[in-house]
């Protein structure tokens, strides 16, 4: 059963969803519990769970919402295939009755509503990420795909969005395939960092999948293949505007010697494999010429070398691109190539000279590019693998999957820790905003209740501590929760990756910078209205048991 | 084309693989230098490339190797699709040669010799896990693949063998896919934790793909589902050796009046919607009731209601699990468990209730593990999640793949960090082993010297520290690369999950306790012959450019 999509539909969408993700794709328990809920006899009930985090990553005070094209995707071929059905029977104990599995043979999402904040949405802890209805059975089996469906894509668009910040408009790419958690991890990550701010990828089949710019040049083995100029087989380029080919490796040579004293090296120091390297990629691609300039001495041979072909590719009309440092001293490396560049620019009257591309690569994290900020630098541009793709500060997003509401009853997780205690109820989340457009506050209400009006006061109370309350009056209220899936039909329109990637620059826009930023930042509130704070308080102490001193 | 497989053929063989692992899955400057080479001439280049990476994961001593039959798979269908090179050609410059794409499209591995450690062996710093060695162009091609394969499986595995010991014989069980990086790392994590020593997973999908053991039983939902006993549709259970269906509410209800003595609590304190809950769930799992107890209390509450409930079943000739905590401080609580379950033992002749298994599942990493031990416990088993497949500790695994020889002469990548200095040509490895069987060397040898035989003295040495030398005699000597893939074909039969697993327990037992322990282990000794260090010191010096003081 295939469906169009209302939305408008990129290549991604065409190419459908990976195929592992399927109802199998998930804890045993569900399954389990689907047949003691079956054979309770709780085909009927119907219940609500909210998807939602309690801490946002990274020890900042956002999130943001990534994942939920693809939990839509999922609900819509939601079914089990006559061999997931054989499988399971094969690990659930012998006493499970037959009927069971003919039941589950029926099952799909038809029955489920399914709303969810817009993807590529700034998000905060306790608010419902989606909200999830239906029959019982049905929404516990959604549970764990929806998990691993929105947390990691959330975090990996987070921890993007983090480092655009950083890097101001500085250009960032995603080089972290070798390192991501398998071939799948990493494509997730290719996505996920260009919806959260990033300007393309290394990865080839991320970019045919998803549409997103691919980048990269050469790796210090290109370099080391090469052991002098003898082994050059080509050595001439025509001009860019055409015209007979002209000795490329003698006007390299020529400039080469021209160029040393710039440098304060000899001759000698300069490597010649490094050289040939160089010249043979700018043969091979005259108009994207960037070296990685420091498999041997950065500033005894890779910029001189460089420099020397960049050159020669400029005498035959092309724009070389510039250089890639991968180890060292990133900031003073940058700093002392973007000195040299400035002095041939005007040694040699060569003006493009002084704004050629740095680009820096090795082991970058926040971190790394706050510091480099500080002390002052001169890249361009990030190739980041490792820590983005890893996210390595906190490489996992612990968003839950909790039951609010069962046939019409609120349902309460209590806990020692206040922090854990679930919101009860279907609720809806309205984001109230102040005169400047910036966001003052989440709402949490009953969905019973009407919503909070512009120019109108409304209380606002934090969930579990009784004297903090304040009265906000919006300027905007925007309600959160999107109804996406309902009658087994998706009923929102799915925006394409680029509309998401807007919609994160322009989520995190309406947020106060002291939210926003990496230090210290100020938590942004989070709140329920006076109603639900009473409906909360109740359920609790009615589910709390009363102890005796003794 | 398809092959046959030569060694044994599990189900996930059959399968094949993921189909997202395709030459695509790339990062781009490999095809650009692809392209570079072509133009270059460096069509009939032939390379040596070495996959190793330069720092145990986790503070330890030692890495599993694992990924190694994705890696074959890989090779075995490697070559570029029309559509591949549609894509490419798209994103490539238009100067790109229309040669080129032909060339590219005639490209297999075909030519590639392929050498390898036994998957599942314990591998350490320097020594290469893989040895590939072909033409140039494909060589390169395949570099990135093919750390994304080995990188994350190797880091896992290490992870859960590290788990492994940290928890001796207790049961691990893998409870990760709603934290890991997407649908495919989970799969990944499922698959290599199980053979770096865990019991199974709660991934169905990897139970299915993979014939590991699934394991689950129920969430805090299903017990927040019920509310109490009215809502138990159905109330009896027949003995488990047949006959009349017995009145199991009433049963149980018995059971709970004349407990509450035992665990000093007042029935009022004792939830009813919990015991509605573990009644329903053990009707429906008579032979699997395992019962998550701290949904409400787990003292004045779960442990009640679990025992009860237990009790009943045993009344009826079934034998109850055991119980899962999911919070709280883990230690206490299963040692309160465990006292309470002696005490009903001994007070109602029930000696099986001592020993019922206590499992404990909550935010558990190895360091928790210890501390557990060292407090002591009462825990039988573990489900472990966000800590195992993220790699919290260390999210990832720097394998890197540098060329080593061209065309017959050997390559040296510099590095002013001289850990980072690859060391240079055709290597073989060999594992050399003392008299009580355990390993106390591995000696890195230029591929060309006779391989180091039992009984006679051999010269170790430090790669890079001069004075550090050792006579080693062997009495065992394993030569670590075999060959898998030459000629188009696999070469050495690929064992099965099963196999690998027990590899892992087999080569960690050769490894000394210090080696292998956690805090702060012993390194293990990786050494290079005598001609090999004279070798690598030659190189360095006709690489390293003499500078001039000034």
């Amino acid at each position: 059963m295939s469906r169009q999509l209302n939305g408008s539909v990129t290549p991604e969408k065409r190419l459908g969803q990976n195929s592992i993700v399927q109802p199998l794709l998930t804890d045993l328990y569900q399954i389990t519990m689907a047949y003691a809920y079956w054979k309770s006899g709780k085909i009927q009930d119907h219940a609500v769970f909210d998807l939602f985090f309690r801490k946002n990553p990274f020890q900042g005070e956002f999130t943001i919402f990534a994942g939920l094209e693809e939990c839509v995707k999922f609900l819509d071929k939601f079914s089990y295939s006559k061999s997931d059905i054989d499988y399971i029977r094969q690990i659930l104990p012998p006493t499970v009755e037959e009927e069971f599995y003919k039941y589950l043979g029926t099952l799909d999402a038809r029955g489920v509503s399914f709303y969810a904040v817009k993807e590529g949405s700034v998000v905060f802890p306790r608010i419902p990420l989606l909200r999830v209805e239906g029959p019982l059975i049905v929404v516990q089996l959604l549970e764990t795909t929806l998990l691993n469906l929105v947390n990691y894509a959330s975090l990996i668009a987070t921890n993007a969005s983090r480092y655009r910040m950083a890097s101001n408009k500085l250009k960032l790419y995603e080089f972290g395939l070798r390192r991501a958690q398998g071939p799948d991890g990493a494509l997730s990550a290719s996505k996920y960092s260009y919806i959260g701010g990033f300007d393309g990828t290394s990865n080839v089949l991320a970019g045919k999948l998803f549409n997103i710019p691919v980048k990269g040049t050469h790796a210090h083995a290109y370099v080391t293949s090469f052991n002098n100029l003898s082994e050059l087989v080509i050595k001439t380029l025509e001009p860019k505007t055409g015209g007979k080919p002209v000795d490329f490796v003698a006007l390299a040579i020529k400039w080469r010697e021209s160029i040393v004293s710039v440098f304060n090296v000899m001759l000698s120091e300069v490597n010649d494999g490094e050289f040939a390297a160089f010249i043979s990629f700018a043969i091979s691609f005259p108009n994207g010429y960037l070296a990685l300039v420091d498999t041997y001495d950065v500033k005894k041979s890779g910029l001189v070398n460089f420099s020397a072909v960049a050159l020669a590719l400029l005498d035959l009309g092309y724009e070389p691109i510039g250089i890639r440092l991968d180890s060292g001293d990133l900031a003073y490396l940058s700093v002392v190539a973007r000195n040299l560049f400035i002095k041939i620019s005007e040694q040699f009257k060569r003006p493009q000279f002084a704004n050629l591309m740095i680009m820096a690569s090795n082991d970058i994290n926040e971190e790394t590019i706050l510091s480099l900020n500080e002390q002052g630098h001169e890249i361009n541009a990030f190739g980041i693998g490792t820590h983005l793709v890893t996210c390595q500060k906190q490489p996992a997003l612990g968003g839950v999957y909790k039951m609010v509401e069962i046939n019409g009853h609120a349902r309460i997780k209590l806990s020692h820790d206040v922090g854990k205690v679930t919101i009860p109820g279907r609720k809806d989340v309205y984001r109230l905003y102040g005169e400047n457009g910036n966001a003052l506050i989440d709402l949490l209400q009953k969905s019973s209740e009407a919503p909070p009006k512009v120019g109108e006061k409304v209380l606002c109370r934090h969930p579990f501590e009784e004297s903090k309350r304040a009265f906000v009056t919006p300027s905007k209220v925007e309600k959160l929760l999107v109804l996406y899936w309902q009658n087994g039909k998706i009923c929102q329109p799915l925006p394409n990756m680029q509309e998401i990637k807007e919609r994160v620059v322009d989520s995190l826009r309406i947020l106060r910078a002291d939210i926003r930023r990496t230090l210290n930042p100020t938590p942004y509130k989070v709140a329920v209205s006076d109603d639900l704070y009473r409906y909360l308080h109740d359920l609790w102490l009615e589910n709390a048991p009363i102890g005796e001193l003794a």
